[in-house]
């Protein structure tokens, strides 16, 4: 006893001098409907939002209505340690988390811990990723965003205090076989390297209504040029004009679907680091080849990575304007100087967008760390250099999205690296990772975090895969191949070329749905595509099973956890379940309510798991009870001129109701309302016998037109 | 040029505004012989060499002799940047670096970027691991030493600056097939997240000679005791006082070596977290148990993880003084404070040391971050939690060291995180990743930065490599069977019995050299497992070999990187290099002069590359030119009583002279000179025969003593 009391006084002057969590209350403001931020400490100059620069749809977010604070406000703690910022929410019992980046393997977050840092993708789930955004999303119906462009680290659910007040039982794993070697933690914690940072919350009636508010607040979701929906080859690597030329016949020779095509970065005179000039021995004129193209209703895009080389015109003005470190030593302009920005776009305006480029793949602005610059840099404007890397892909989507839209004209392109704030950029993400499965897993986190992605096709080892890998990127926000080092065409597989063809046939065919799903997005904040989590009446839950212990493999018997990630809506009546190489079948998880085949209107089953073996041809396609689905005849290009016939499509038994979208696909008028919409309706009339009407609103005279409305009612 | 006059004006005014990189002066003061120390900004309260709290062998030093600073000083930069700590050293052309850290696939480190994190190994060679020590050494003969207990980022010759005195050219990728997607770089920079700390550069004619330093100055090498260097075999996890009887008993059976014993978590009352008392159903009376075990001069050692359970005795008092967070439910004791120390050592001692308890094995000390406390964590004594992840394994090392000092015992145990400082601890690094080959790339990494690791044997799918892993384990510092999970007997493959006893026999006989060995690790810094990269005549070069372009696996080029990880020497004269299952043959790249079977003492080749193929009997070792290896006959245990005969070889044409280390084998006497060596000395007579002479110093009357000496020319 006397030694305990020895110790305790030792305690009390401990606990005096030691306190070193400075704790400060969070006052939460409402921002917008249903929106609150806080601040703490002195938030930085350099932060995600203000990278992205969107401005939040104030009157879609009225529209979503008004909600109460979502989480209890004692329960959100906030300190200052060593200078950094800690941040504490509660978590509920069961409570799942979704979103906090662009992960491959994994959806449910609860029990997980990141690193959220901009980086190519390396194969661990661990928040080193092309958009690792610093938000969550919430079973319980909110969301939490951290606006600081640091390198911020989530404990989501695993860190277990001695003051909680919900604590774990302690086990004895000599003799309890339910001993965990993750307790229950009633807790996210996380540590922001910052002297400050707001952090807002979303709230939501559900998970989805959360995401439309991040994603209005963050300016609505993009809306693609029409075009953009349509199928793009990206071209070898050191192409030329007629190597083009060529390309686009043979598209034509095997009726394959063509809008845009990529240039890699042989359209410049050097590349790694770049000089953003056209190389005139390969593109002699440029101007007149893309004119050329347009008028063929071809698009180009151009590849490059911001880094510039010695031997580009911009060099000397840049440098000044540059990081103190090289990339494959090119300069890294900072971007965070309107100067800066104002070089690159006299340049691009005028060498690229003004002869009617239509967009830009910016590759390697997510890493990796091996030749991006190293955290110790400097840049001129005072951005730190992890700054710079969480906004880098950011600031060039803002920037090349600002000259296209100053010319009234709508891009799509690709992109490396995004984070928080890019749900309006007209970028999808893309990678070298090639893993089809787990391309699909990034395809339904994306739907949590404003980015889009895309499980682009390069090669593959057999034409089974080809097949299946093409089936998903046709299902997907950018049909594309991308042949810049392997030079495979969509038709390289003879054995499969009829099967991929009706696959990007059918793309083709579903645009009218594809537009309009897009739409959503932008006037509702509706990801196009949809983890399954996002969807009411999913009831499945990611589940976590107790591991068995392994000396080696897992010794500390690690729970195996279970996610759905490997099936995604499409719009709000599509579920899609790719099915990947090697395998005849698959089960799918059907939420509540009916579902339907797409292909032949038969009912496939209600809130259950089933079976399928669609055969090599189909890529499993259901669709929701009452679900309605505009079609138009098979086309090459995604515009054209004229009249396109409506097919429209109702499944199930339900009466249905859906609104088909459309504008002139290539200007920003539709901000202004210019837009039609096609509200169509399926309903059984009194004999019982289905009957279709459509509610043409606010008719607009286009270019292309729908007309000729037919309705197919699927059974 | 109206445009970049524009910019250059906005240039000046930034330049003024935005340098953030506060360039300091390096003030290098030497410390010891060869030895120079110099502060940045405000060097933390708690570091790495303050943790472990060792201290420098200055009169060793001295012997090693004075050296001239070893690098170009004005190339030594250093910067306050946000409050961190920004260090550039230059690196020469071809320079190549080791150390940074225990890694499992790589050696050389230049071009590889490093976060230093105390953390399980996973899989990737990134600075996560169980020592990641932020100490350098170059092979042109100098040492770099971080010492900051923060998450270091090392960039080792990986970054490009603008500003570069020997800047890497540009290369255009379009046409240049000798693009490298890795330029140049003429700098290791790190990024220490601290406000200051220290930094000790170590100069050396040889790389060996810089390591020889960095021990020598944190307190010399450990000398394990005697029986430290037998067979061990760790129990399955619920074994009873009578199953460690039984096993005793069947390695006596087996005429299998055996000196100490582990005892995993079922020895507590309760695990995971622990109580560290005596579960009395397993072990009715600890006391006379251990007595028993060490009257058949068989030692125990105790697993443990530190985290508290709340059924332990201790719990109360060691509550103020733990951290915020848990491990498995467990209190962290905040072991900075030494109140918390005092608590487990009065436990400790009394009820493990003072009843013969030989030492621990002290487990989960690194992470994985899933169960450690978070970096979010606070502690009493203000230490944060990213600074006591870095140093916890040392001060668990530090502590238990000591407490066994104090009686004046020695110990030998395990650790699973260690760091800068940690020279002389009694401590063998062990995990669970149990990849053969890479344990043996683990092993060559040891040595560059003063711990030691066993390449521990658990499990095998076959007897083929039951036998290979039992091979190498048994040429390592500890040789260990890990039976925790699987409870496999070294006797588990009776198809390789024989030849698994006879390697562990082998290393029995070999313990004269192995002590010796350790002795130098003591008295002159050498480690005594040597990455060959550390031998003088080691010719081979780290090779880079470029890259085949693969979309998908290699779309930038990378680079192939050759490392020598899968051979090494133990002491001055044996090379060894295991075979791994499936080989039947493999090269071994000889350093210069000649080298000797190790079996046959038949010539093997000099400074070549040459293939073996031995057998599944054996694995391949080689002796030097002149090497001389003392060795007893075949004991069952490392200690006893009486005379050990000594059979000494010597191998090849050249005359050589090593000395043989004997003491009393597990008191610190040795220390104050209580030690006798046997200068052993075979040179050729004037009729040209082989004669070998030995030279006793300083003879003590010892326990057991070696007499008889018997000389072997292998030829």
């Amino acid at each position: 006893m006397k030694k305990a009391g020895f110790f305790y006084c030792i305690l009390f002057f401990l606990s005096a001098a030691t306190v070193r969590a400075q704790s400060v209350p969070l006052q939460w403001q409402e921002v917008a409907a249903g929106i609150w931020k806080a601040t703490i400490g002195q938030p930085e100059n350099v932060n995600l939002l203000k990278a992205a620069g969107a401005q939040p749809r104030q009157e879609a977010l009225q529209q979503l209505g008004a909600r109460n604070f979502p989480l209890p406000k004692e329960d959100c703690y906030a300190a200052i340690q060593e200078g950094k910022i800690y941040l504490r929410f509660p978590l509920q019992q069961e409570e799942q988390l979704y979103g906090l980046g662009l992960h491959f393997q994994t959806v449910n977050q609860r029990g997980r811990i990141l690193n959220l840092h901009v980086d190519h993708y390396g194969e661990t789930d661990n928040g080193r990723t092309h958009a690792p955004v610093p938000f969550y999303v919430s079973d319980k119906g909110y969301g939490v965003l951290i606006n600081s462009a640091r390198y911020i680290t989530v404990y989501a659910g695993t860190g277990v205090r001695v003051d909680s007040k919900t604590p774990a039982m302690p086990q004895d794993r000599n003799t309890d076989p339910s001993w965990n070697p993750q307790p229950y933690s009633d807790a996210v914690e996380m540590l922001v390297p910052a002297p400050g940072t707001e952090i807002y919350v979303f709230a939501g009636n559900t998970p989805m209504e959360v995401v439309q508010r991040y994603n209005l607040f963050n300016g609505g979701g993009v809306l693609p040029p029409k075009w953009g929906l349509g199928f793009t080859e990206r071209m070898p690597t050191l192409s030329t004009a007629a190597d083009i030329r060529n390309e686009v016949a043979a598209f034509e020779t095997h009726r394959f679907p063509l809008d845009f095509i990529g240039l890699e970065p042989g359209w410049q005179t050097k590349a790694y680091p770049c000089t953003f000039e056209w190389d005139k021995r390969r593109y002699p004129d440029p101007a007149a080849f893309t004119k050329e193209m347009l008028d063929k209703g071809i698009r180009l895009n151009l590849w490059l990575n911001p880094y510039l080389s010695p031997a580009s015109s911009l060099y000397p003005a840049v440098k000044p304007l540059s990081g103190s470190h090289t990339v494959w030593n090119g300069l890294v302009p900072d971007f965070t100087l309107p100067a800066a920005e104002q070089i690159y776009k006299n340049l691009f305006t005028k060498t690229h967008l003004d002869i009617g480029v239509s967009g830009y793949k910016i590759d390697e602005v997510d890493g990796y760390d091996f030749w991006l610059w190293p955290d110790v840099a400097t840049f001129p404007s005072g951005t730190a250099a992890e700054q710079m890397r969480q906004v880098y892909g950011l600031l060039l989507q803002r920037m090349t999205t600002a000259w296209f839209k100053e010319k009234n004209k709508r891009t799509y392109g690709l992109i490396r690296a995004s984070n928080a704030g890019a749900s309006s950029f007209p970028y999808v993400i893309y990678n070298d990772y090639y893993n089809h499965r787990d391309f699909i897993t990034a395809l339904c986190n994306s739907s949590f975090i404003g980015v889009l992605w895309t499980p682009e096709v390069r090669a593959s080892k057999t034409a089974e895969e080809w097949l299946r890998r093409m089936q998903s990127v046709c299902f997907s926000p950018m049909a594309m191949l991308n042949a810049w080092a392997d030079g495979t065409k969509p038709w390289s597989y003879p054995e499969v070329e009829k099967q991929v063809n009706e696959v990007a046939v059918l793309r083709m065919r579903l645009l009218p749905y594809l537009y309009s799903t897009f739409a959503q997005y932008y006037f509702e904040g509706k990801p196009p595509v949809r983890a399954m989590n996002l969807v009411d009446g999913f009831a499945f839950r990611n589940e976590a099973v107790k591991g068995a212990l392994n000396a080696t493999d897992n010794p500390y018997e690690m729970a195996v956890r279970k996610d759905v990630g490997n099936q995604f809506m499409l719009g709000d009546y599509l579920l899609v379940a790719p099915m990947f190489a090697g395998e005849v079948k698959r089960t799918v998880i059907l939420p509540q309510g009916k579902w339907y085949d797409f292909y032949t209107g038969k009912y496939a089953g209600a809130g259950e798991v089933i079976e399928v073996a669609p055969g090599l041809d189909k890529i499993p396609v259901f669709v929701k009870d009452g679900g309605i689905i505009p079609m138009i005849p098979p086309v090459m290009r995604a515009t054209g001129n004229g009249v396109l016939p409506l097919e429209v499509r109702h499944y199930g038994e339900l009466p249905g109701s859906s609104q088909v979208y459309d504008d002139d696909g290539e200007t920003f008028d539709y901000q202004q309302g210019k837009y039609t919409t096609y509200l169509l309706t399926a309903a059984k009339d009194r004999h019982g016998r289905w009957k279709g009407t459509v509610q043409v609103r606010n008719p607009l005279k286009l270019q292309q037109q729908y007309a000729n409305i037919k309705w197919v009612f699927m059974q």
